[in-house]
This record gives structure tokens, C-alpha cells and sequence, in this order.
């Protein structure tokens, strides 16, 4: 907006000496006072910030509203919410509302079961977070993590035909948290906890998943660990190195980094050592932190101390999900042969990939500009398909591990090599690969409500006790 | 199913002995044992059930699953969620997810309004329930709520484009349901409470529209209240009386019965007496229901005591939200001329419609099969529009009053006579009329955060201190 008697020419000039390129000019309000106009330039995004405080410093010249194309596409938000079908007339109507619906709720308050077939339970995951640990952008409140968890809910729709809907708390109290999401879980066939900060995460998902009859997941923990382990099972093909006998440091004792400890344990490392601020976690110490003390009476059976470069001597596999500059290419050296380096920090890895590159053999990060990209986008979607599909109680280390293992053979041997141990986030087979993974697992360890049709000729279904309703 | 050698042909002479016609038959597993047939049949409604309960003595014949076409478009529940655009490729994920999604994510850490343009909050609302009052199916729990929930979600989709999500709460503790409620409200625009009992009603909603800036709408209560007024409004000039002048008897206390007294008085009603089981209720009186005490200070100036029968002599209009046969054909040729009588109890009326239409003027009820259905359809999505649209902090009586004068407006003074007060659901004019009327009222009584465009030219806009910015 610009005052009349401004020139409108200082605008563009000032632009133009940007290296901006004004694309359109629209007056919106004019009047011999002043004028509003909505300019749409294409500026290279370095100038971009310069542009806007050059253009707020001209005289007589004040900038409303600025935007961009990633704001323009958040603008009303990025889900919607669409009926299954229209209603066209009275006859529609007494179907789905008033008075048909009545007899639908009396069908599910008789066999509450019947809510998976006759509501959208079947298909509905709620995206629960408070906004404590958001991206790298730390505590930035609930509706702050909204464009987050709506991104997630497009993902879930578009990689895995699963209804999430987001849900941003606005509370931090541990037991107001489970409460809430107790209270509100009904209508939900799955939650999916989002960006939930350590170590409330952990005691928020264990009493969850004990209190509810659905599964609860904390993808910001799991869904990492399961596909740095998919990663991993390949990197291990490619180096011909067995999980049995590799030595792997963890670094970093977060939500991830527990969660990828146990993944490692569940898959069958039998070395392995988790080093935090405090360093190696070891059974000769006792930890405030209740996972910590769980994981050092499974792990660093040599009960080694001290800091990274401590422990590091030897190591086959390293693992990071700490923070930028942790791993020096000093001690990336003293690793055993084709070492393994998995730098999962973001948006900057334990070490700079261009100075690790010449010592590792398989190198992995969080980024998508390097090879490898650890993302976790590759598990939530048929994780969660394939537990709304057998009506799993919960989702266990089996499935998270078949999940893994389902990732990872979406690469055939022919492919896989050490640029390339993951497959495309955009990979269409890996959805329907995790889904029969984590679906196979479900039935076997008996958390499975529902057997799919394509699954029944797999197992000796009469022996889970399913009567025929159940097949539904 | 049934098993082998017994005939298929019992079933189909059985069927047809009560006058069912098949219409396809699919086999879906058969052995040597036992065979499984789909039997897709068409049955006059009154011999459905003596058909299914036939079908189950069959011997060598269970009956697995019986669905039929209310059930068939409940399968899978009634609404999805889709993203607003697919993601096609790795630009398009950086803009809707991670990274870019972070600068947006900033933004509304920055300034929270802007939580209003970037997420889904300004177009979703809640509709939230806890199961105990579901249509007059009473307290059947959360899960059978759901498909009312879902259903109001498809009309506020379907008629005023609102995006709303089903919430059934587990709980039916009035400070857990209230906390509950806050804490998942971030990322929702408004709530519509539903189908929750009364008292807890009262105090849920009370107090969520003091703590929370968006609107909180219990729709059994200002809903049904809403068009009642709507009705009123032209019944009363159907008989050419004065809204002043007028005595008015509301039988039902409950929640709806409440706020159709408080739309009374707002209208501009002098004398009201409301009638609950305890009689007439009067300021002679104390009451634990604090909202009685309320009424009883407003109401019944003459101080009348005991039931319908002795109070309503004289009356012109009987507004009825309480149960079936309440009102006899001796207590209602005792009104005044020109009588209006609203008897809305549901799914049978306060009085038999066939009995009371020879004594009446004007005859409503809340079902469709007569003529002037008050239903609630004609409210919420229309008031919710508006609420949105100008981000209204509540809803408060003026705009509830300006919904009720929007919907009578819809019938103009040449169409408008004794059968034909109120418009149909299916009326295309009623959500635009009730939106413009409520972000009027909601300008005018100061609760509007954003006027919308069409707004600006009717008020002096800097006169409610709203920047340009607002204004988006």
C-alpha cells in the first residue's frame, strides 16, 4: 500500500534492483489517499528477506501481507473433509441422519465390535501432538504444529489410503495428555503420536498402548528406528557383514535413540553400545531416566565409559540421532573396516557428509540431497495400513521389525549397493510391502482382530479362535 | 450358510412365504460341509424381522450377517478426509512438509492469528458428544454416537461447506468433557456440542464459551430453539398477533426447553410460563437447577402454580420439547383463537398431529411426515458459516435471534401461511440468509474478529479497530 503522490515507481525500481522480476501488479483498493496493490514478483530466495526490508523502509510505502508459494498452499489449511457420499433428498437423508442412523447406533451398542464395520474407526488415525518438539524447531505450541500434522494426514491419504486427522494439545501434563487422548479415542481405529518431547513420549505411548485397545504409536521414535533398520539390514548386505557379530555405537538416547537400540536388540545385535551426554550407559551406573537403566542391563556387555571416542574403536555400525558435528572423521577412522555411518540428525548430521564420504563405506543421513535418505515417511503409512487392516490391538516389535524387514526387500540383491539401501519414499511398492509384513506378524503373535481375506489361506485361522462375523 | 444336503430350496420357499422377493444369490465359499451364500432380497419393512428370525430356525441353516441399505451406506462410516492437493514430487512434499513446512509452522509461532489463514481452524469444526443423550436413543455411549456425529459432519460438509470432524468423548464427567474438550480445541475453528444430557449440557457449554475464543454451540439446545423462533415468527404473522402481546406456555425445561425460553424473551416476549414435571415454574420457588432459578426470575409474572392443564387457559402459543401425550385435546381447546401449538417431542409429538389439527391454527412438529418440521438442519450449518467467516469468539443470543429472523425470512409474505411457516432443509437460500444475518449480528455486538469482504461497505470497519491485515 502506498501513499498517492508515492511514486508506485519507487516499488518497482526497488524490486527490480533486487534481482526481482515483477510478474503481475492487481490494485485491490484505490482512493485518493492511498492504494493497495498485490504484487507478484519472482525474486532468487537469498534477496528475498533484503527485498521485503528495502521495500518497508521506502517512505510513504507500508508492505500488508507477504507470501510465497509454500504459504500459499498451506492458506485454509491442507485437508478437507468430504461426505462418502451426497445427500440428494429425504429418502437419503433418513439413511444417514435422523431417523435410519438410530438403528445403526443401536447395531453398534449391542456388538460395539460392529463400530470397526459401520463408523470410519476402520479407517481413522488420529495425528495427536502438543507441540513440544516440533521438527528441529523445538517447543513451539499446538497451533504452531498444525501445518506439521496436517502434512501428515496428506501423506497417510495419498501413500496409504488411511483418514488421519490431526490433533494439536494444548497442554504439556504427561497425565492430561494420556487423559485427553483416552477420552477423545472412541472414533479413532489408531493413534499416531507426533513431535511429543523426551521423556514424556515414553511414558505417554506405554500407557497408552496398556490403556487402549488400538494401536499407539510414536512415529517420531519407531518410525525412525524402522527404517534406520531397514537401512541397516542392506547396509549389512552390502558389506556382507552379519548382525550377530557387528559392533554398533548409538548415539544419542532420545525417543529415537532408544527406540532404535531396541530395534537393534529385537534384530538380533548382540554389541552394542548407546552413548548419551553423559556417555556410555553402562549396568555399572543407575539413571533417573527408567529407559536408560532398561537399556544398560541389555547392552555394552563390556561395560565400557567415557564418550564417543571412547567406545568408538572397533565399531562396525554407527547411528546417530543426536546432534550436528558429534562424529569427528578422527574417530570415524578408528572404525573396523567397511564401517557403516548412519548420521541421522537434521537438518545437520553428526558429521558432514562430504568428509565422511571418502572414509565409509555405506553412509546414510536424514537428508534428502545425499543418498540413503532415513525417512520416516517410508513406515508410518503401511505400518498403520496394514494394523487398521487386521484390527491390530497394538502395534509390537515383531511388526516394527517386519516392517523393517519390508522396507529393506523392496531393494532386490541386484540393486542394492552402498548408494543405494533405500528405497524412493515415493517407491510405490513399499506401502503394500509393509502392510502384508506388519499384517503376517500381527496374526502370528496373535494381536490380529480381523484376518484380511488375502491372509486367511495363510494361517489356520480356526486356531485364533475367529468365528466367521470376525472375517467381515 | 448351511450345510451340504440340506436343501438351498428352505430357504427359498422360506423367503418367499413372507413375501420376499430374491434378488441375486453369491456364492462366497463352498465345501463338501457347509456352503456360504450372499442372498440379496427385497421385503416390505413390517416382515423383515419375522423373516430373519424364520430364516435362523431353519435347521442346518445360521444366518451370518444381515445388512440392508440403511447398514450398506454406513459400511466404512460416511466421511474421508483427502488432502487439498497431491503431492506429486519432492518440490511439492518440501513446500507441504518438511522442510518448508517449518517457515509456516514459524509463522503462527510468531503470530497466532495467523493460525486462522495457514491450518484447517478457519473452516473445522467439532462436533463433539459424549453419548448420553443420542436422538432418543438416550445414553447408548460413544461409540454408537458416532454415526450421528458422522452424519452431522456430512450436512455441514454438504450444506454449508464447514468441515467438521466427529469427536465421541469417553468420559461422561462434566470437568473431564470440558477439559478434554480445551485441550484438543488448537486446532478447530469452532465446536457443536451434541446429543449431551442435561444438566451437565448447561455448565459444559457455559463454561467452554468462557475459556476458550471460539464459538461453543450446543445445537440440541439452540438449535431446536433457533428454528422454533423461526417458526414462531411466521406462525405469528400467519394470525397477525404481536410477539408483545402474546402468552406463551414451553412444556419441557430440559435443555432445547430452556433455550426456547431464552429466544423468547429475547424476541421480545412478556409473558412466559414454563412447565416442567414439578409444575409451573415460579419465582415462589427455589430450585437446584440453577438454571430454573434463572428462569423463574424472567417468567410467569402472574406467579401460576401447578401442571400444563392449569396454566395453560388462555394461551396462545403451546411450544412443547418434552414427551408424547403431554398435551390432551381438553387442555388445548382451552387456548386463546387462532391457537399455535409446536409440538416437537420426537419421534412421537406431545400430541397426535391427526387429534389436534381440527383445533389449531398453526400445527408444528419436529417430523417430517407433516407439514412445518422444526429440525435443526436449518441451523447449524448456516450459524457455524457465519461464525467461521467473520471468526466470531462465541455465539451469543443476538446471532442465535438474527438466524431465527434469517430462516423466516426465507418464505416471503405471499407464500407464507398455516403450512408453510418454516423452509425446507433442501432450500438453497437458508444457509446464505442465516450466514449473512449472524456475521451482521456478530459485527454489530462487537465478537467478530474478521469482517468478511462483503461486510466492509456496511460498517465503518476502523470504527471496531481492525487493521488492514485483519481483514484476510
Amino acid at each position: 500500500m502506498e501513499k498517492s503522490g508515492v511514486g508506485f515507481s519507487s516499488v518497482v525500481s526497488t524490486v527490480s534492483s533486487f534481482g526481482g522480476d515483477l510478474v503481475a501488479i492487481d490494485v485491490i483498493r484505490s482512493s485518493k489517499e492511498k492504494s493497495t496493490r498485490d504484487i507478484t514478483v519472482n525474486i532468487p530466495v537469498p534477496a528475498y528477506q533484503e527485498l521485503l526490508d528495502a521495500l518497508e523502509d521506502l517512505s510513504g510505502v507500508s508492505v500488508l501481507h507477504v507470501s510465497d508459494q509454500t504459504f500459499l498452499v498451506h492458506l485454509g489449511g491442507k485437508i478437507r473433509i468430504e461426505p462418502t457420499m451426497p445427500i440428494k433428498n429425504r429418502d437419503d437423508l433418513s439413511r444417514v441422519y435422523t431417523p435410519g442412523v438410530a438403528r445403526v447406533c443401536m447395531a453398534i451398542h449391542n456388538k460395539p465390535r460392529e463400530a470397526f464395520a459401520l463408523t470410519i474407526k476402520r479407517n481413522t488415525v488420529a495425528v495427536v501432538s502438543d507441540g513440544t518438539a516440533v521438527l528441529g524447531l523445538g517447543d513451539i505450541g499446538p497451533h504452531a504444529a498444525m501445518p506439521v500434522m496436517e502434512g501428515k494426514a496428506m501423506l497417510f491419504k495419498q501413500l496409504a489410503d488411511v483418514d488421519a486427522f490431526p490433533i494439536c494439545l494444548d497442554t504439556k501434563d504427561t497425565e492430561e495428555i494420556i487423559r485427553t487422548i483416552k477420552a477423545m479415542s472412541p472414533g479413532f481405529g489408531g493413534i499416531n503420536l507426533e513431535d511429543i518431547s523426551a521423556p514424556r513420549c515414553f511414558e505417554i505411548e506405554r500407557r497408552l498402548t496398556e490403556e487402549l485397545d488400538i494401536p499407539v504409536f510414536h512415529d517420531d521414535q519407531h518410525g525412525t528406528a524402522v527404517v534406520m533398520m531397514a537401512g541397516l539390514l542392506n547396509a549389512l548386505k552390502v558389506t556382507d557383514k552379519d548382525i550377530g557379530s557387528i559392533r554398533v555405537v548409538v548415539v544419542g538416547a532420545g525417543a529415537a535413540g532408544v527406540s532404535c537400540c531396541k530395534m537393534l536388540l529385537a534384530a538380533g545385535v548382540k554389541n552394542l553400545v548407546a552413548v548419551d551426554r553423559e556417555g556410555a550407559i553402562t549396568a555399572d551406573r543407575t539413571y533417573a531416566n527408567e529407559m536408560w537403566n532398561w537399556l544398560a542391563e541389555r547392552t555394552n556387555p563390556d561395560r565400557l565409559t567415557g564418550g564417543l571416542s571412547d567406545v568408538i574403536e572397533g565399531a562396525d555400525v554407527f547411528i546417530g540421532v543426536s546432534g550436528p558435528g558429534v562424529l569427528k572423521v578422527e574417530d570415524l577412522v578408528r572404525m573396523a573396516e567397511d564401517r557403516i555411518v548412519f548420521a541421522m540428525a537434521n537438518p545437520e548430521p553428526e558429521i558432514d557428509p562430504e568428509l565422511a564420504e571418502p572414509h565409509v563405506r555405506v553412509l546414510a543421513t536424514g537428508r534428502s540431497d545425499y543418498p540413503n535418505q532415513i525417512n520416516n515417511v517410508l513406515c508410518f503409512p503401511g505400518i498403520f495400513r496394514g494394523a487398521l487392516d487386521c484390527r491390530a490391538r497394538l502395534i509390537n516389535e515383531e511388526m516394527k521389525l517386519a516392517a523393517s524387514r519390508a522396507i529393506a526387500s523392496v531393494i532386490s540383491d541386484d540393486e542394492v549397493n552402498e548408494n543405494y539401501i533405500i528405497p524412493s519414499i515415493f517407491n510405490e511398492k513399499v506401502v503394500d510391502s509393509v502392510r502384508s509384513a506388519v499384517i503376517t506378524a500381527a496374526i502370528d503373535t496373535g494381536v490380529a482382530r480381523r484376518i484380511p481375506p488375502e491372509f486367511r489361506s495363510l494361517c489356520d485361522y480356526t486356531g485364533y479362535g475367529l468365528s466367521d462375523s470376525y472375517k467381515r
